[in-house]
């Protein structure tokens, strides 16, 4: 019989995948005999199971969670549905990866009509066991039975009202048990029948919740943008309830064991007083900082220090800590890597090889590569911020500056910034709901809610400037505004964040480009040693590529020509080129882009300084470089005195039904070979050009498009003839190569025949994504959400390689290649290039370097460390 | 040292690939011991060098040619230049298949000004050396120096005028002599150098040319026509003279051992006495029938008819055969396997089987699957030809009726048919630069020339209908008419052609269907006999079903589901799906297709008789079926009932950048389940329905366009579901079977995970080359043509499989599909299903069916036993 439920004290930290982060680690914590209220983890496996038996939990899994219900009563000595010593149980998910708030949590279960009594008994103290039992009916008919909470609160409204008295802690015990009866009668009502007081009944219902949870649509778009599997499941994990709000010598709290902004080594955190956990990560309450507990209870206090020292000893990392005070005994309710700043991932990773805990090697691994990004990020321009008012203060909830329309729906977060409008999302605090208008906004603003609330968490995690808790603002959501000294700020208006000061500003104000600190480098310095992967960048102009270099990029692994072209100064010439009728008309307009075109090789490899540039040849179809409206078309032709019929032909001739799929790349080259002619010309007089002041240039010349041998050599022959022209003209030495990219499946397909010619591959995913799927990017938008709603796609294709498919097709063509010619260069610089995950599968194909955009550079660096760590080459 | 050069006497017919039909057959004929004038072959290889060499006929070939030459000289006893007794030789082309006229011929090679004087000597003929002479010189420099004719034609006429005749053959060789001067002196004037005497020097330059032209754009265009790859090169015939010009005791002809139009064993063909071979073959004079011969000259006929006797024996194949009778002598020019038409194909292999000559696989391999295209041509139908008019006879040169508009050049053919009209090519005589026009015209007439002239082989080898040598009709080909009978018919008028009759009709005559013949009906037993792949055809409607049913399908591969839709008393319930706002509109817009799709799906069971029906799931994008133009929009809305914005909305919002990759085949069921109810509920109540009435049917649900195993099981849940609510409800039994196409590349590389849900796949060979390649084909139009002149592709990847890159995928596919299903069915409904060479290769890679189109089923069937017997299965 296979075992779906475990103790925490039958389990540890290494059973991870099998109960989840949470009831890993609080197993791990029993170990080490740390106080953690006892309870048990129904797998991962169950989830699953209960998924492919039809959303069942089949009677196998019931009698193992009620077999350790058994065994966890007779541990804390307690009895479900007992009248004078209820065992109550919180019910809480616990996945594989931390998917914080996004499932659902059920707390006080095992609270029945008897039950309470027995509570109320035990401590004394009716109100509160009633107002638990209160607390609990609502939760299990919102969470486990989808009753709305409204028709809950309705009822604690009225009899408010009725008592006249404001505050729930107003109301005394008689009015809550009335509360309760009526929250009963309620329930019947709308279910037709009595709310459940079996508590087993409770539980397997709960258990089932929980399960469904993992399926809600926040829980998968979290998945999908944080590439996390559905497969996997969720764990739960039942542990005998403490309570933090017996009173005065009750509480609450959370602590990270280092600064998760800064990374500064102290213990950092909030707690309340006679308040639940839900209170403090809820933000609802402003909390007290750790410290403060310090002179309040310093017994507990000194206990909590140790533990939480044992703990980062233990697991090397940065631990972030829940914690319950029931009646002055502590009990540790959950520990965990704590989530970080990227300064503080930085600041942590090399404070811990500092302190000898970690390796160099470990502590790369420590560090999200995608984080990074954070460091990279905008802050304001000095200057402007002269100028600019700050108009009220909040937490320094998550790094960076930002600036933007202030909006107060997610949703017109995602409608704003689809039409290309940078947003401020301002809420009074946020919930998961608001996840996706969190993840197009430029940064956050709250009005309540601590550095642990749920906006400061998810914001941290994206790496998305956050400001929380700002109580002097007064936020409107249905309103659409927010006031601030009197004045208010409207839907649309420009405000602005500095994440890192709290600071607020009720005005556009200018940003700039990041530097990067001291720990940064230090950490690029270990990444650059352990990698075995080579990183370049996607640039196609002088300015990117100096940015570029800045961050490590150690050459150019794609510059798009054609983006030189649609330049204002350029885009007449190009046109000209277009229109032509004849070779002459076609070469002289040629013959005046080439020396643009020089001139920006020149600069790219001069920002190089010696590092390979890699050089593609015009790619899009000739019609975008001509309008399509009738106006613009006139105006156009008058511009180039053509008549209108002329040139509207000239753009219906080149209009094309699937211009992805069309005359494009090498099929361009092959109708008009006088453009590689020009183009080997600019690439190749360039590099003569800064090779005669001292530079070591040797261009990488890219042929796109290819899949088929010929297509290639036909281009390369023109290229060799060209260049070797030029180099023969200039009396000089010149060394180049020509490459391709493999972009089409065929070319993967057939890579051994493409690498007789082609000296060096680029793998261009992007296109081939498309062309494996055969689906366009442009148009899969339209059905992709249906994909990600029926699971069909679990993550985007075009965010991680599709290792299966388009992964298949890459690795095939890397050992044809090898087998042809087994010193090709193999590189990738489709957009993947700069996405950790797909760089570790670049690394394992052997490719030989990744190329990015000049902002992704340091992530891929690190990436590229990491899985060189992992699966070290041999 | 390797052997670039033989004499005919040092090799055979084995040696084709080396040295050419041409040569090889002339080798093997002297090793028969008949009279071949004597020579040597310049090998295909020697061709091969000539390129990769830069166009330049290396030494060593040089050397090996004049040892060959100077051994021919001592076999025939003449040498070159001789004044006494001067060596003359031919210089023909010869490939490795047949490629007549499309490459250069030059006879009389070796006068020069000593030489005509022995020639004149020799033949006691000076007025026949001379004109010898100058057509020489005029061949020559047209052939290897491009010199215009024109300019030689001017000093021919200018003579004539002088000397007032009318005939060539009225100037005597004085005459000829002078022409022979001005024809040098123009020479010297053009070239600036002496006309060539050194007959080495001529030779060299001659086989230069005839490599030169296996280069030159007919023979590029005639090589992708007929799928013959350019690396095979020509070889190159060098034979000594004889002449058919030298008297009324000389002659030359050409004769097929049967007839190839019927196929009846007769000796059947044309000579000329006193000509030369290409009078014949030019169609200039209009020849004798063979049979006359025997009257002419009884001993040299009757020791024709025993060569021919002997040749066809000996190849065990209908000969085609060309002779020259010199001074009373008879020699063998050139013997190879006749071209046919269709009907005589079927008939020459049934009766070579009867003979003794051939067994029945064997005689298989004679009949060229394409060919049987022209047996199931249309016919005239019998009702529209009682009331048209004969207006003229030609020769039946190649058989089945065809009607369309005159057009009087290749170019204007093809411009018409690009836009859909059926056009017939008239002409005087066709040539080689015609052949386009011909391959897309429905018919060919021309006013001269025989049933071997240009026009008919030609025709013949295509299947296209033709009437050669119409000599009442009077071509105007520069003024763009043709006379009969003082009628004029101009560009555009309908005429119509019956090629096997060789009448002419002044008007359009309705065709209809062929009737397939006896012998048909004996090789396609045949074919049945010794194949193992299954023919099923392409079919949407039960019309279609039925003719390919008759033509021997063995079920549908293909129906594609939309065509239905697109139908007029469809399409408005089907915009109505569209336009529907909620899943409740559109299921009972769905609703209203439902028993339109059961009743087709009854017909096409019907039709099929118990086959496999695989009935393929809507596949276009929904934007098909809605207008784009504002003006039928708005008269859509009107009908529809909508406002024009909201039908516009919805048109715009159904816009795809590249539909080809847009939301189509699986992904419309995704986004709409219920469209794959209503198909599914239709094929199964059709099936019951038939099953119902004795019907065998086994429904196959094929779902398009698969790129992920989870799409196919999202789909395939729902069909599972849905069949097994109906055919529980019937209370019947009922098997089906759920399947895929393989059509995007991913699903071809993930094939063994997509065989878990796959109970079959057909491989989709129009969209996976698509993909595979990454052009479309509405749009590889515009660029393909240049793939073609630039050699990047020497044939269309949508006629045949691309073996190399798709070919790869669809064997990865079937290797892995079988690893996981080892007996899934395997099948290919692409164009590429009724393409003999893909048929092949369907073969190779161990499909078990093909479907075709209905009227492609017998090329398929006979192409498939082909395939088995070349290839047998294990």
């Amino acid at each position: 019989m296979k075992k779906y439920v475990y103790l925490f004290k039958e389990a540890n930290a290494s059973m991870r995948n099998l109960l989840g982060g949470k009831g890993a680690n609080l197993a791990e914590m029993t170990n080490l005999g740390m106080p953690v209220p006892q309870g048990f983890t129904v797998s991962t496996e169950a989830c699953t199971k209960y998924y492919d038996d039809g959303k069942v939990i089949s009677d196998e899994i019931i009698n193992q969670i009620y077999a350790a219900l058994t065994e966890t009563e007779k541990v804390v000595g307690k009895k479900f549905g007992d009248s004078k010593n209820p065992f109550l149980v919180s019910v809480r998910s616990g996945a594989r990866a931390s998917m914080p708030g996004m499932m659902d949590t059920i707390l006080n279960l095992g609270l029945n009509d008897q039950a309470v009594e027995g509570l109320a008994k035990l401590t004394s103290n009716p109100r509160f066991a009633y107002d638990s039992y209160r607390r609990f009916i609502q939760m299990f008919s919102d969470v486990v039975m989808e009753i709305p909470k409204s028709n809950f609160e309705a009822i604690l409204e009225a009899k408010k009202e009725e008592k006249n008295v404001e505050l729930d802690t107003d109301l005394n015990a008689d009015d809550l048990r009335e509360i309760v009866a009526g929250y009963k009668k309620k329930y019947l009502e709308l279910k037709g029948e009595e709310f459940p007081q079996d508590p087993k009944t409770q539980l397997i219902d709960a258990v089932k919740a929980v399960f469904r949870s993992w399926d809600n649509p926040r829980a998968n778009t979290y998945r999908r943008l944080n590439n996390i599997p559905y497969e996997w499941g969720t764990a739960v994990n039942v542990q005998s309830m403490v309570f933090g709000n017996m009173g005065d010598d009750s509480g609450t709290g959370v602590a990270f064991t280092r600064d998760p902004s800064t990374g500064e080594k102290k213990l950092y955190g909030e707690y309340l007083f006679n308040a639940q956990g839900e209170d403090v990560v809820a933000g609802i309450r402003t909390p007290k900082p750790i410290s403060e507990l310090e002179k309040d209870n310093p017994a507990i206090y000194q206990q909590f220090v140790e533990i939480s020292n044992k703990l980062e000893a233990h697991y090397r990392d940065m631990q972030d800590m829940e914690f319950t005070i029931e009646k002055g005994k502590l009990y540790m309710l959950q520990t965990r890597n704590g989530k970080r700043t990227a300064q503080a991932a930085l600041k942590i990773a090399i404070s811990l090889v500092e302190e000898g805990l970690l390796t160099e090697k470990e502590a790369l691994l420590k560090v999200e590569p995608k984080q990074l990004d954070a460091l990279l990020h905008p802050q304001f321009d000095i200057e402007s911020l002269k100028n600019a008012t700050v108009i009220a203060t909040g937490l320094n909830a998550s790094p960076g500056a930002a600036t933007g329309r202030a909006v107060f729906t997610a949703e017109r977060a995602q409608e704003l910034a689809k039409k290309g409008e940078p947003v401020i999302l301002v809420r009074q605090e946020t919930s998961p709901e608001d996840i996706e208008g969190m993840a197009i906004a430029k940064g956050v603003l709250t009005s309540r809610g601590g550095m642990t609330s749920h906006a400061a968490v998810v914001a941290r995690g994206m790496g998305t400037c956050c400001v929380a808790g700002a109580g002097s603002v007064k936020v409107y959501e249905e309103k659409k505004y927010f006031e601030v000294s009197g004045k208010k700020y409207h839907e649309g208006d420009f405000i602005s964040l500095d994440g890192s000061t709290g600071r607020i500003y009720g005005e556009q104000v200018k940003t700039v480009d990041a530097t990067v600190s001291g720990d940064f480098a230090k950490l690029m310095a270990w990444a650059d040693k352990y990698r075995s992967l080579k990183v370049r960048t996607n640039a196609d102009n002088p300015r990117d590529a100096k940015v570029a270099y800045e961050f490590g990029a150690e050459g150019i692994g794609l510059c798009r020509t054609e983006h030189m072209f649609f330049e204002a100064d350029r885009i007449p010439a190009m046109r000209e080129m277009i229109v032509s009728k004849t070779l002459e008309e076609r070469q002289n307009a040629l013959a005046k882009l080439l020396p643009m075109q020089k001139k920006d090789f020149i600069g790219l490899y001069e920002a190089m300084q010696g590092h390979p540039v890699t050089i593609r040849y015009l790619d899009p179809p000739l019609h975008e470089f001509l309008p399509t409206e009738a106006e613009d078309i006139e105006a156009l032709a008058k511009e180039m005195h053509l008549s209108y019929e002329e040139l509207k032909a000239t753009v219906e001739s080149l209009h094309e039904t699937n211009p992805m799929l069309g005359h494009r790349g090498v099929r361009l080259s092959i109708t008009y070979p006088e453009i590689a002619v020009m183009q080997t010309t600019a690439v190749i007089e360039a590099a003569i050009d800064v090779n005669k002041r001292g530079g070591k240039v040797i261009p990488e010349i890219m042929i796109p498009l290819v899949g088929e041998l010929k297509e290639l050599k036909f281009v390369k022959d023109i290229v060799v003839k060209t260049a070797d022209e030029v180099i023969k003209k200039a009396g000089v030495d010149l060394k180049y190569l020509v490459g391709t990219m493999i972009e089409i499946p065929r070319a993967a397909l057939l890579a051994d025949e493409i690498a007789q010619e082609a000296e060096f591959f680029s793998f261009g995913t992007n296109d081939l994504t498309q062309m494996t799927f055969g689906f366009s990017r442009d148009d899969a938008g339209k059905f992709l959400s249906d994909y990600y709603t029926k699971k069909i796609f679990e993550n985007d294709p075009f965010a991680h390689v599709d290792e299966k498919g388009v992964g298949k097709l890459m690795d095939m063509a890397v050992k044809l290649g090898k087998e042809v010619r087994p010193d090709i260069k193999l590189g990738i610089c489709g957009e993947h290039g700069g996405d950790p995950d797909s760089v570790e599968f670049c690394h394992k194909i052997g490719l030989s370097y990744v190329s990015c955009s000049p902002f992704r550079v340091p992530i891929a660096r690190l990436a590229a460390a990491q899985a060189n760590i992992k699966n070290p080459r041999s």
